[in-house]
């Protein structure tokens, strides 16, 4: 899918999200993609060798733990990195609505496959 | 400035923004850059030949001109991606507070240099 030439509304895409952990691409923009994700409960640890993960939290709260570094609670209209190759766990207790930006091909688990992997899908 | 190690508020950015037209980079994240703006007014005709340009607008709404495309207006809660190279103008009639990202070192103004020209810093 290209580029979209009109702008994308986030909670409307977020609406269409209807599974956890599962991000949808949105958008995007020098070489790097945005998804919409909804997430839930505990995710498992893994890192991105490709490059920088973005966290934009839009509702809820997310706790991202981060290898060797203070955890990170993250909450609606913050914005947080992780950066490449550094191992990560976000953890939600509540539902949370979040945008992340990763570079194309990024596995939302990493280097981690199971039943947690999801394929890269436009909405 | 590193990258923050801890979430970055984008409202609390934004209240440390004083003038209109003044990007200032709150994040770094694969080699691009995340700066709070507010904006009133209009702008000029530019182009960006470093990279594409992301709007994301947090209050308000832009009305962004596109050469040889349809404007766009952008609402708060939507993203729109100007295109590397791709002559635009932004204006909005109320203030409207947003977010950009760019290639480190773009200036606001393109190759347009001028009393809007603003220098880079961080908040």
């Amino acid at each position: 899918m290209a580029r979209p030439e009109t702008p994308v509304n986030i909670d409307e895409k977020l609406a269409k999200v209807t599974d956890h952990w599962s991000p949808k691409t949105v958008l995007e923009v020098n070489g790097l993609e945005f998804k919409a994700v909804k997430v839930q409960g505990d995710f498992v640890w893994h890192n991105h060798p490709e490059g920088d993960e973005l966290f934009l939290v839009v509702r809820g709260e997310l706790t991202i733990d981060v290898r060797d570094r203070p955890s990170a609670v993250v909450k609606a209209g913050e914005m947080f990195v992780v950066p490449r190759g550094v191992y990560h766990k976000p953890y939600a207790a509540q539902e949370c609505e979040i945008l992340v930006m990763d570079p194309p091909g990024v596995v939302n688990t990493g280097e981690v496959t199971g039943e947690l992997t999801a394929e890269e899908e436009w909405i």
